[in-house]
C-alpha cells in the first residue's frame, strides 16, 4: 500500500505521486522474525523477497547480487565499504529498477519515461530491454557519447535534453509517451535500494553511521528505510543517517558559492524528497556534509588504491567521511557504513 | 599440497612449475559434508574457505562477490547464466587472483610478474595494489590505452613487448624482477575459480552441461574441479565440460583457417595445461567447439537483449552454446552452465 506523506490518503496499484501533489511512500505491515522472513535458499536479492512489494512471478530475470563489504580501520574508525557498484548495470540504481520493473509488470504497463544524467538511465534501459519494455529516456545533450551509444544499443529511445538537469526531468514529466516512472518520485525504487540495509545487516552486524550520496535520496532514503524495518523487526538500532552532497547543489547542507564538477551523479539542488530527508536526518541525529572536486578527486584516487574501481560520484561519500573523520566527527571505534555506488569501470 | 602431473613430485610453497617441467595441480584431502563445511555467515567467496588453500588472516580485503546465476529456457533447453563479470575488476579473473595474493602473502612474496592480454592483468594490477604487491605486467603493444593508462595508475610497471601473445608470455617468463607467477602455469589461480562449481551448485544444484570459454583454462579447470570436489563430498555428478573456443586458436579442437579477432582472450594456441584439458574432455564425455567473430557477433548482440552488458571474449561461449544447440548436441530439458566471463562496460 502506497500512502501520501502529505496528505495521508492511501493508493494501490503504480502511482509516483499523490493527485494532492504528496511524495509517496510503500508501506507493509510486515511482522515476524528477520531471520525466519529470510529466502536462504539464495544468495542474492531475493533473500529478501519477503520483505519487498514484489511478487515472484514478476521479478524480472536479471538479478542483482548480493555485494561483498570491505573492512578496514581508518584512524580508530571501522570502515564498511560496501561494493555496490558491481551490478548488472555498474550501479546501485538496479536495485531499485529491480523491483520497479516488478511493479511494472504487475500492473501491467509496458512503455515508461524516465529522466537521468546516467547511471538510472542505463539501469532502466538494461532491465527495460531484457524485459521487452519500451524505454524513453530524457538525458542532459552533454552525456558522454559512450553512453548514448550504450542506451541506444539497448533499444531505448533517446530524447537529448539542452538545458539543466532540472529542465531535463520538466520535458520528461510532461512527456505523453510513456508512464512517467521518476526515481525521484517513484516509491517502489526505494523498496528496491533499502536491500542494501538487510544485506549489510546479514554482513557484519549493525552500524553507527551510514553515509550515501545524497542527490535524490534513493540511496540515502533506502539504507534509512531498510534500518527501520530491522529495528522492527529485529530491534536493531538505526544508525546516524549522514548525508553527503556536492558542492553548489547542496539541498540539505548550506548551499556554497563553488560548485562541483565531479559529483555530477547527485547535483540535484531541488529534491522531491528533501522534507522527508530532513526529517531522517533530524530523527537519526545525522548530520550532512558537502565536499568539493579537490576532495573528491583525492578520495577517488585513495579509494582507487584500496582496489576500488569507482566513479567520481561515488567518491564523494568517502570524501564526506574524511571531511568528517578530520572534524573527529566519530567516536573511536565507530562502526560507518560507506557505500561505493558506481563502476569507474565505463570511464577508463 | 601441489603434485607434478607429469613426475608425481610432491610440492610445498608457492610453484607455478616442477623441476620436471610438469604441470602442478593442488592436491586437498578435504573430507567431510558439504553443507556442514560451508561458512554460511559470509555471502561471498569466503563461504567456500574450507575448500580453498588460503589462510584466512591472508586473505585480501578485496572480496569477490557469489556471484548471480540467470535462468532462461532456450529452445527446451535450461540455461544458467553465470554472471562472473560482476567482480572488482570486472571478470572472472579476480577468483584466481583472490587465492593467489592469499598464498603470495603467506609465502611473504611481495613482487610479482605476470604476462597478459587484459583482463588478468587488470584483476592483479588491482589486488596487487591493494595489498601493496609490487606488479610487473607484461602486455602486447596493442592493448587498448585505456586499459594500459589503468593498469599504471593503479602502479604496475606496465612491460609492452611487441609481437605475438606467445612472446609476450617468453619475455615474462624470463624476466629478473619478480616472481613469475603465470596464470597458465600457477595451480592456486584454479583454486580460486573452482569456487564457480560451488556456488553454481548452491544456486541451482546439479548440471548435465558446463561450458567454458577455453584459452589457457582457467575458467574451464576451475569448473572442473570444482564438481570434482562436489563429487567426492556430495556424490554430486559431474557435468559434460564443453570447451568452446576461438576460430584460428584451437588447442582442442580441429585448428581452423579463419582467425577470430574478437576471441582475443582466449586466442592461446599453446596452453600448458592442454593435455589435462583433454583428460577433462574424456573424462567427462565432453566437447570442444570453435566459433568464427560472426556468431560471436550475433551472440553477443543476444546477450546484451538479455541484460548482460558483456565483452565479446565472453559472447564465444554462448556462441558456441547455439551452434551445439543448432546441431541437437544437448538433450531436451538439459541443464547448461554458460559463464559469463568479463565485463562490457570497460568497453563502452
Amino acid at each position: 500500500m502506497l500512502k501520501c506523506l502529505k496528505c495521508g490518503k492511501t493508493h494501490r496499484g503504480f502511482k509516483i505521486m499523490c493527485e494532492c501533489g504528496g511524495i509517496l511512500e510503500y508501506i507493509d505491515e510486515k511482522s515476524g522474525n528477520f531471520n525466519s522472513l529470510l529466502k536462504r535458499q539464495f544468495l542474492d536479492i531475493r533473500r529478501y523477497l519477503n520483505f519487498l512489494p514484489a511478487k515472484e512471478e514478476f521479478l524480472p530475470k536479471l538479478t542483482p547480487p548480493v555485494t561483498p563489504i570491505v573492512e578496514r580501520e581508518i584512524k580508530g574508525v571501522k570502515v564498511f565499504f560496501k561494493l555496490d557498484y558491481l551490478m548488472p548495470s555498474g550501479s546501485f540504481k538496479d536495485r531499485g529498477t529491480y523491483i520497479t520493473i516488478a511493479k511494472l509488470k504487475e500492473e501491467g504497463i509496458r512503455e515508461v519515461t524516465l529522466d537521468s544524467s546516467g547511471n538510472a538511465a542505463l539501469s532502466l534501459a538494461l532491465f527495460a530491454k531484457s524485459e521487452g519494455i519500451k524505454a524513453h529516456l530524457f538525458i542532459p545533450e552533454h552525456t558522454s557519447e559512450g553512453k548514448k551509444r550504450l542506451l541506444k544499443l539497448l533499444g531505448a529511445e533517446v530524447h537529448e535534453i539542452e538545458g539543466s538537469r532540472m529542465e531535463v526531468h520538466e520535458r520528461a514529466k510532461n512527456y505523453q509517451g510513456g508512464v512517467y516512472i521518476s526515481h525521484w518520485y517513484n516509491p517502489y525504487f526505494i523498496e528496491g535500494t533499502k536491500t542494501v540495509a538487510y544485506e549489510v545487516y546479514e554482513q557484519v552486524g549493525s552500524l553507527d553511521y551510514a553515509l550515501a550520496p545524497t542527490g535524490s535520496g534513493t540511496m540515502f532514503l533506502g539504507i534509512y528505510k531498510g534500518f527501520k524495518d530491522l529495528e522492527k523487526l529485529e530491534k536493531v538500532g538505526i544508525p546516524k543517517m549522514v548525508a553527503v552532497q556536492g558542492k553548489g547543489y547542496e539541498s540539505l547542507c548550506k548551499r556554497s558559492a563553488e560548485k562541483s564538477q565531479l559529483a555530477e551523479g547527485i547535483a540535484i539542488p531541488n529534491p522531491p524528497r528533501r522534507e522527508q530527508m530532513t526529517e531522517v536526518l533530524k530523527n537519526t541525529k545525522g548530520t550532512c556534509v558537502s565536499v568539493g572536486d579537490e576532495e573528491i578527486k583525492n578520495a577517488l584516487e585513495e579509494l582507487l588504491s584500496m582496489g576500488f574501481l569507482v566513479e567520481p560520484t561515488s567518491a564523494v561519500t568517502y570524501a564526506g567521511f574524511k571531511a568528517l573523520l578530520e572534524k573527529e566527527y566519530f567516536e573511536r571505534g565507530s562502526r560507518v557504513l560507506i557505500p561505493l555506488t558506481g563502476s569507474g569501470l565505463k570511464n577508463i
